[in-house]
């Protein structure tokens, strides 16, 4: 599957100002953060490349992976972090103490690496309720045990009333690095097949509805989950994998963006292949917001060869969680750095990085 | 140098109460988070135990070392992390970017490993101007070059007005231990002596005032700095060092009442022999705090045997930053597990773990 320049030829208009963004990527115009620099689209990315990368880049963090590798005492290792923020803290189908235990197993995961030990950072505000801390630690050491990881090291601070909302977590992690194992965004080739291991934005759905601040109610909690046993399975059967990424803040079209710039390839989605469970399908539509950047914190997009594409469909499906994977869309040559959407209506549009921020503090 | 059972007589009573809080140091009373769990103190301590152990002990976090042991991929590493919600964000010496630095170098270091490579997560409020981030950031990447360390992997979280104080950092640190080198608090026995590097309580007390809400003037500066240097030439000079350990949060009362409990020995200070400033010691005496009790970002605590106590000292001076090094006190059998100060006074008292909060969000 190819797609021609001419299918996009309507779409100068948005290339050029991609463009522009691009180049210009490196500075920052506000004075002040945002929401929006919070959410994992193209602010985030501008604040990242001219602040941090400005400042701290090497070529290690360069890469902006979901985890850095790196080689300490002569072992390969992967490690990343994240701070989690979400709120209401908790919601159905999880917590923020789940969601800081395997978001950060996702991200080495997704790296190639077996996840092993974590650390955990509170900040929590006074007047917290220890009740509710007890029933978040509780949930951080269920989530530790399933996925496999001791929390080895922590620390609290406590700031005053009006200094946090209630409780916020960082979570770092160190895992080995699968032995043979190279997954990278940038290796991803014309000719290569998308897949998602199940249906999209589940949970930013369900934290948006559990704030009660909308008058919808549905069906639908949070995918939140460890894929570390997924992705171990995924490596087995098919070792050759291009690269994996969870789908977190910005949901899988930020992940796909990702793709296309790192590897400088187009990214063709079929919008019917995009498993959507029916109440997100239905909230989404409520909400004017498209399920494609909705957060999932479960769910991982996989490049794979086209030969390796049904065995990683079948290994998917084969894994706990992984029942509704599916084949999404395919990589092609034209046009790079850009994620096409093939709609339901037949249609083809640019599935661009989030600019405002929808849905803020899910994570 | 002994302390006879006889000379802590007429502290049966402290001791009693000790003991009492001891015996139920598993239970938090407290149905609500109090600014005191964050001091790093006695109440610290309890909510440490009796919901974060509880939950997610294992034998590598159970030992509450300033950073986890761990072997991964056949290395030996340390792996730490700590929270920096320092208000204000800007001090004399100083700011919170050098301080999360610094502070999870230190971590490291005093764990016997050298420090590589850390994690940022930044929780920012909206509204922060990205001119004071920046700030933050080239004092970070300052401090991680004088260090020697790499920022590898980081992570941004905006979240609303109100919701945090302009901004919160999360540091995780990896390093390599030192082969052959294993220092615990728990090894320090009887007759060894306690050498603190450098003059104590500046980085708290410049913190106080910076605040500018007390009528004090005074010529204080933050002491935030690595520590990993001075601890190779320490360890290259004594490689027997029992302990080492920073002196945050509680300052240098809290780690030597840590040692004491640790080891189940007694640690008897000269507090003639503690080097403080004398702004410090004026500003601490109109505060009515003890300067032994206010953190340092940038001065350790070291345990060891009395044959290396002179080396010890003498590399301390030698090395840029710790000419005022000294050994304040030495360690003895009886009463185990108390801090015992020869005050300047002739007289003797206990030095306890702090029980309130006199000053929160230092770090």
């Amino acid at each position: 599957m190819s797609v021609a320049h001419e299918q996009v030829a309507h779409e100068q208009q948005v290339l050029a100002r991609i463009e522009r963004v691009r180049r210009g990527s490196a500075r920052l115009r506000e004075q002040r953060v945002t929401m929006a620099h919070g959410a994992g689209g193209k602010a985030t990315q501008t604040l990242v490349e001219s602040v941090f990368l400005r400042r701290l880049g090497n070529p290690v963090l360069d890469r902006l992976e979901d985890a850095a590798e790196l080689v300490a005492g002569g072992a390969r290792l992967a490690f990343t972090t994240d701070s989690y923020v979400v709120s209401p803290l908790f919601f159905p189908g999880g917590n923020i103490g789940d969601l800081a235990v395997n978001g950060t197993v996702n991200d080495l995961a997704v790296q190639g690496a077996t996840p092993m030990f974590l650390s955990a950072g509170f900040i929590l505000e006074e007047g917290f309720a220890v009740e509710h801390l007890e029933r978040i630690v509780a949930s951080m050491a269920e989530a530790a045990a399933a996925a496999g990881v001791q929390v080895v090291t922590g620390d609290t601070k406590v700031v005053q009333r009006g200094g946090a909302d209630g409780c916020y977590i960082n979570t770092a992690g160190i895992g080995t690095m699968v032995p043979g194992v190279h997954l990278s965004i940038a290796s991803v080739r014309p000719g290569d097949v998308v897949l998602v291991s199940g249906p999209v934005g589940e949970h930013g759905v369900t934290v948006m509805l559990a704030r009660g601040e909308l008058n919808i109610e549905a069906d639908v909690t949070s995918d939140t989950a460890p894929l570390s046993g997924m992705v171990a399975a995924l490596l087995r059967a098919v070792p050759g994998v291009r690269a994996l990424r969870d789908a977190t803040r910005g949901g899988v079209a930020t992940v796909l963006n990702e793709i296309a710039k790192a590897a400088d390839v187009s990214v063709v989605v079929d919008e019917v292949a995009v498993p959507v469970r029916p109440p997100v399908r239905g909230t989404a539509e409520l909400l004017g917001i498209d399920p494609l950047y909705v957060a999932c914190e479960g769910r991982m997009v996989a490049v794979v060869g086209p030969d390796d594409a049904q065995t990683a469909l079948d290994t998917l499906r084969s894994h706990p969680g992984g029942e509704q994977a599916a084949i999404i869309g395919r990589v092609a040559a034209d046009p790079p750095g850009l994620v096409l959407l093939n709609t339901v209506f037949g249609g083809t549009r640019i599935v661009d990085l989030l600019v405002g921020d929808p849905l803020p503090r899910i994570c």
